[in-house]
């Protein structure tokens, strides 16, 4: 207890730093600073001014409402004339993935019954020994009741029970049918948010007028924060035919880009719009490529029995993918930063000492300024150099 | 060879520690503790304590179940008295963002046929030569005819062929049809999981009995912990008034956090609720304010001829957000922390010696003892200070 | 400025580095290179080799179709033998949640009308005065009409306005009616992307060939990437029992992990999958167990008025949960924990000290060495000890 006070008083008191030597000689001395400024540029270069190293990094939770607008008229044998509007070709209505049809194979009035099943080699028959009973195949359209009959004139199928008529969805239209859809419209509007700093913002930049957003539509050059697409313009953005496109389906993606470097004033934090096509179609090797998807509308006819109308829809779907990152000064990464830098600055010395004190040609008489010898005097020995 | 083993066992069996200045001053010593302190307790106090730079983080991933329950009944004109149900209102009827159709405009019976246009400044006419022929406006319900007929007593306008009679969403339903919208419930089932750590919970906490679950109402005081949420409260939490929401629809988050320090028990980590209008309600310029879209039931009438009811919905989308991240400790960032928080002790020292080097008055005396000039002997010259 | 000369002079030419004690002690050099090992080995072994420290890290964005495949047939007293297609069990129709319908509860015919109300304990009655009138409850199927009538020869209900007859869902058909739903296929088309390393790749492996897509089936051991899920076959490898899953439906997740190494090849970049049931089918409370939902076709029958027929579906829901790290060698997060690693090779010094300084019998010898105690001269005191 008494020997508390004292030695307290002393770690106070007491102020110790690392005795240096300090070399006079142009060659190293220039070495030094030269390394030490190197790794001064990097820290503040790269660290703090490419990659923002003194900022806490946040990503973004997004919201997004789509809307398409335009019509399209069709003029096939079975439909007649027909005029296609939003509620037709959008299906889902609504989402952030939005599926715009673009072609279709129609099935009309299919019922509960028994028919030829599609032909293909598992399905084909010549006498009903060739069909089995009661099987249902994963790619087939219905349970097989085991009799041969005849698919069309010329060729003779298993028979099943099913949707019929089945499907026949050999010859996709082409042109597609509902080409038109180059015109259309979609309205994205997208609302982010970026939970770590509270930070809302969305696509629809307050300064821009709503007659405006009424009338314009998306161009990288002159509307690049018009949040209304024209889909044949995206489709081009990313280097597809949209006529080639639209016979077979497939997915784009809007990509909305939200990289907001919250130090600055909020109206510098912009959306950044970009279109790429994600599906496979440049491999020659795809099942089911494009993209498609069945669904049917269903009716009941004057006696009530069910009916319905199976369409296999081929289109566009677009994936609307926002991402971002938004920084902002934290001192957490800065220190750590800044930490990690300072810590580099020791790398310089040390670096020196080993280009010093090993290579060059005075080096033995710089060990002599630098390093005190000390024996472990019960080694019987005694300091071998005496470095004053 | 021979030399490598002594060099070795001079490697292995020697120790260098830098040579100190141990500095006896009160001003200078308080002043280098006083430092320390600082930093110290920066390291400690807010790396550790405050950001928890101990830990791995991870953000969450999750699924949601949602499900709606209440009965709302209208009674127009058009449609006579009708109930509508879940099946009815909720479209589509499930996924993690869901929609809740509070108001509509329906259209009855459109078929494919022509008829006079909606009126607005580009379709109204007075004689056919108003009316181009075969073009298809994105705004407008089908393909000109080219001819100019009465759209009512009053107005003609140029000839359509579409799903006819066109929709007149001129006049939105005011207060909404739907109205009894405000106190059906929502149920959503939360189940996240952090993958780093491999954390799975849900949201019907494990001591959250069945009765309860049954009964209770989400409310952020008494029932914080009930996924079961009350239309009407949850738009009124978000500081909206729902009889005008429900009118031109919306969208509203239900945010759904999850901070969990998985260094406790995993009973301390629980979900946070929090509900925000999302939807750019405020702003006196939007395109399409609120939040709405149209679906279409296909029927069939007598004679087999395609019946349509057109309805445009609007309503309140509901996107669950969930989001959060885990920490747990982890020796990762912790040595990072420490490590740049070692470094940062090394600006003590840094400091202080600039200061007791340059511009204390005793700097020359202190000069002197921390420091050994040595001159780069060929420049002729001998070392200038004795330090000893 | 005179003086400015020879200062930056003296500053540049100048190089500075601590003067180092160097101890001849086998106990203290060991102890010394021996900590020194430690660290070295955590910085390289821990930080660089298991965390990979070096690499920036990116988490995946990604886009999902799906189609699923197979027919299922059922005989039902009110429907009679019915066959099942994608169109009719899959809902909605596409989209990265995918709900495939295993069982349902289906209510013909159910038109606007009064009927009495599903009997329960809040619905019975016996007299009209049990009836409130115009009242909806959240849990019923319509509005009341006060009237008290039989729901069957037992029992007499409050009758409601609504869709009539109301739905009767007490017995759950057991075994599921769709069970055949076990030996469906479900292709999954996964493309994913890392932003930030501007990567992208597709579940479907370009070293894939078609044929073999079209009649793999994925298994763990033998078909690790065929991108074909047989859903028995997915169920129990969650380690469920699907025919007992299909009865009240389920979550199940397709997880697909992308960790990749993108320092190596891309072809290293390889898709994992794994399967986990993601409803509480655990837990012995649970509100609305499984996973069901409602939603309704409808008709118009001869005389123009409404009909629906209601589906309460029962299914499983697949959400396809993709998520991944990418790693990149980046020069920031190499440095930050060099940096870092460095600053600890002090604390090898720091700890040595300690030991030697404190603990060791010889402490005063090597203090002696290694401090230099100089007195603040104005103390009146002069320096104690001499080390030289």
């Amino acid at each position: 207890m008494a020997r508390c006070g004292p030695a307290l008083a002393a770690f106070l008191f007491e102020y110790d730093t690392p005795r240096i030597v300090l070399l006079r000689s142009r060659k190293v001395g220039l070495m030094n600073r030269g390394v030490q400024l190197l790794i001064l540029a990097y820290v503040i270069g790269w660290v703090f001014v490419w990659e923002e190293g003194y900022q806490e990094k946040d990503s973004v939770v997004s919201s997004v409402i789509t809307k398409v607008k335009g019509v399209s008229v069709t003029n096939t044998s079975d439909m007649g004339l027909r005029v296609w509007d939003a509620a037709n070709y959008v299906v889902p209505a609504q989402g952030n993935t939005l599926f715009v049809m673009t072609n279709m194979i129609v099935t009309l009035n299919q019922r509960q019954s028994t028919c030829a099943e599609f032909p293909d080699v598992k399905t084909e028959c010549n006498s009903d020994d060739d069909c089995p009973q009661g099987s249902m195949d994963v790619q087939g359209n219905g349970v097989t009741t085991g009799r041969c009959v005849p698919y069309n004139a010329h060729v003779k199928t298993c028979e099943v029970i099913g949707w019929c008529p089945v499907e026949n969805d050999t010859y996709v239209p082409r042109p597609a049918l509902l080409n038109a859809v180059e015109n259309f419209t979609i309205l994205v509007k997208n609302h982010i948010l970026y939970p770590k700093f509270n930070f809302t913002k969305r696509n629809v930049l307050p300064n821009i007028s709503d007659t405006y957003l009424k009338s314009c539509v998306y161009d990288a050059k002159t509307d690049p924060f018009c949040p209304i697409f024209r889909i044949g313009h995206i489709v081009k953005l990313a280097g597809q035919n949209f006529q080639e496109m639209a016979v077979k389906g497939g997915i784009m993606s809007i990509k909305i880009h939200w990289n907001c470097n919250l130090d600055w004033a909020s109206s510098y934090c912009l959306p950044k719009y970009s279109f790429r096509r994600l599906d496979d179609q440049g491999l020659n090797h795809t099942v089911s490529p494009g993209y498609n998807f069945r669904f049917a509308k269903y009716y009941q006819d004057a006696n009530g029995t069910e009916i319905r109308t199976l369409i296999k829809a081929y289109g566009i779907r677009f994936d609307i993918l926002v991402f971002g990152k938004a920084g902002k000064f934290d001192i957490i990464p800065t220190m750590i930063n800044i930490g990690s830098g300072l810590a580099l600055f020791g790398v310089a010395t040390v670096l020196c000492d080993i280009i010093v004190l090993y290579f060059m040609k005075k080096r033995f008489y710089y060990r002599e300024k630098k390093f005190k010898y000390v024996e472990d005097y019960d080694q019987g020995l005694t300091e071998t150099f005496r470095t004053e």
